[in-house]
């Protein structure tokens, strides 16, 4: 009878939706801190790199033309701010302008899309993940996983980056919003007047 | 041997760990879209009630000293941003003065908290699970969930609560960039030069 491996299957498979709940809860937390844009960006490569076990993970962001590297677990710390892509060019431009997930479980440094990607050790990584980071419907940055062996993302990983690639764009929305912005008390009547409210009523 | 019912029972709780997955996928992806917050809000007390199979969900915002009923299943629309508590009365001003989730299994209307709640049907109901609404480390509303009969939280539900409490006020806080800060491209150095990056160069 086949119980008890299906039983073990199960456990395995309950632990790992318990961590990426989890995941998703501490991302969630960061959201309301007021830390510094760039360690709450260090904080989601750290829980990415734990939960989804990959050897890099890098977020760039948008910056007029280019991609600009700020954070991630792989570069030295000088490569931070400092590394820029085109977005014109290598697998990670092409998800900022195509806005898609891109998956690759093999040989991601032969794709076409790659092309001096930059000129990171992690650009000779088996295995690559991208996902868009999307902030009220705009492509603000993308967000990169690599192994370095060959890794089959599973859908559920792909889902995560997406879910996680959207938390990103709100976290880069509210540190753009100034402080008086934030002292403001939020009115409902301006709300309801400004027509935030008003439209379903 | 107990194997087959642990294994119906870890089934159970697979697939509702699924469910609260897919409603955080559904909540960020509620973040992304640019519809207006009212919608928005509606969206989400709807899928909190589906999930949780509760029967009454309401979101209160912060109003200078009172909070405004802003969206619920229960209440008819004419009590949308008409409903109004002072935040010194109520289970639900408690939550907002306190910061603390609130947990009531049964007789929440007794509560020496409860108090002239409101005039909702819903506050005749036995069980009240209510979590405040927090953006960038402020209050800025509560959020109720309330079943007719007796009902015992579970850790989980109050996590789940916190977190959706957490993710309502990310949302808030997004309806209120204005339209102008929205166009501006992300500047990176901006980012950079005002420290919001700078902090752990």
């Amino acid at each position: 009878m086949e119980t008890v491996p299906k039983l073990r299957e199960l456990e395995l498979r309950l632990s790992r939706l318990e961590e990426e709940l989890h995941l998703f809860q501490r991302i969630s937390r960061l959201m309301v801190r007021e830390a510094p844009l760039s360690q709450e960006l260090q904080s989601i490569v750290a829980l990415l790199v734990e939960y989804l076990e990959c050897d890099s993970c890098l977020i760039y962001l948008v910056d007029g033309a280019e991609l600009v590297l700020c954070a991630s677990n792989a570069a030295p710390q000088s490569a931070i701010g400092r590394v820029r892509l085109s977005m014109e060019e290598g697998l990670t431009g092409w998800v900022a302008r195509n806005r898609r997930l891109v998956s690759i479980s093999r040989d991601a440094f032969n794709d076409a899309r790659f092309k001096s990607f930059s000129e990171l050790e992690a650009d000779t990584y088996e295995a690559f993940l991208s996902a868009p980071i999307i902030a009220r419907n705009r492509v603000v940055g993308v967000l990169n996983v690599q192994h370095k062996l060959p890794h089959s993302y599973t859908g559920e990983e792909m889902e995560l980056l997406t879910t996680v690639g959207e938390q990103i764009g709100c976290l880069l929305l509210l540190a753009r919003l100034d402080r008086s912005a934030l002292e403001r008390t939020l009115s409902i009547e301006e709300m309801l007047s400004g027509g935030l409210l008003a439209a379903s009523l």
